[in-house]
């Protein structure tokens, strides 16, 4: 049988990295065995897009609809080569972020839903995660948090705007979705571990 | 007035460094202000978007459909940041390649046309050349002088069947159409070189 695809969803700051170790405890509870990826990343060829994306080169950086297409290369190289053959062989994948990120950010942040809805139809068909764990919070809480990290990047630097379209496209995609929970990632990292934990051994009965 | 955007295509060994020359040479004699490029590249970034793909990294290829994406996201960078506006100062582009290699490589050679056609809509729109010279050639006889150069580069180690779906692409993209013109690559450099400066100084006569 197939594995399963998880994925972690969710602004700056709100918990990702945490949501990730728990997901993997529970699996690893339950004797899954499983696989981690991060997007865009995860092969080689995919972080050196990441970097490029990131980091840009002499002065330059991407425009906006490079980035799409970059981040969707990435993407496809990640599922192609790793993702899909992990499923085939009966191994769950817990992924860091895959196309909902897309189409919260570039399509809601940057306003290229279009082009994000295009694109992601024409690469990945109708393949999509079986769940997604979706972390809500109000950017500013989840941004002062990502500033007690360290220096910002690439996205963390974008205005405060950019992050509420992206919030309000996230609750588009999972509000009523049967294959996503809002988990309130305000809350005590205890009570999140708690309820990613809660979430994760649900989807995990229903999927056996 | 916004300038002209000519463009030159064609397989491997088909001519295209000295149909440049000829291009730029024309273009010059006529006191016509013009910038040259390249694709995939002709920015720091869709350079290095070149370098990825064409040698991959840790061994690591890029697959067919990050192939696609990679050289349109070079593609968009290099149109938003070079080539429109230089088309908008009233400058000419000189373009070796463009978005008909894509076409023809990825979506003849590689049979991705479906995909090819979805992105290219999707992020150039109604842009494209005002003038194409397609150099026509027997792909045996293109790989040959190829070869002659030394080393083949990912594109060039492709099975001769590839080239000669990208070569019936290519045909059936500028066969009646208005804005190309085939020029017949298989004949000498300077019967070649003489056609190339007949189509371009009669596209100009046009163009003014």
């Amino acid at each position: 049988m197939n594995g399963k695809f998880i994925v972690i969803e969710g602004l700056e700051g709100a918990g990702k990295s945490n949501a990730v170790r728990v997901v993997n405890q529970v699996l690893a509870a339950q004797g899954i065995d499983f696989i981690n990826t991060r997007e865009p990343g995860g092969t080689p060829i995919a972080e050196a897009l990441r970097d490029l994306w990131k980091q840009g080169i002499d002065g330059e950086h991407t425009t906006d609809k490079a980035e799409v297409l970059m981040i969707f290369a990435a993407r496809t190289q990640l599922v192609e080569t790793v993702i899909q053959p992990a499923l085939a062989q009966g191994k769950w994948v817990v992924g860091d972020r895959h196309n909902m990120s897309s189409q919260a950010y570039q399509g809601g942040g940057r306003n290229l839903a279009a082009l994000v809805d295009n694109i992601g139809n024409a690469i990945l068909g109708d393949f999509e995660p079986d769940f997604t764990l979706y972390l809500d919070l109000d950017p500013a809480i989840g941004l002062a948090r990502a500033k007690g990290r360290g220096a910002l990047d690439r996205i963390e630097q974008q205005h405060i705007d950019f992050f509420y379209r992206t919030r309000q496209r996230y609750l588009a995609l999972t509000q009523n979705n049967p294959k996503a929970v809002i988990i309130n990632a305000e809350q005590s990292i205890e009570q999140v571990s708690a309820d990613i934990q809660q979430a994760v051994e649900n989807f995990i009965k229903m999927a056996k």
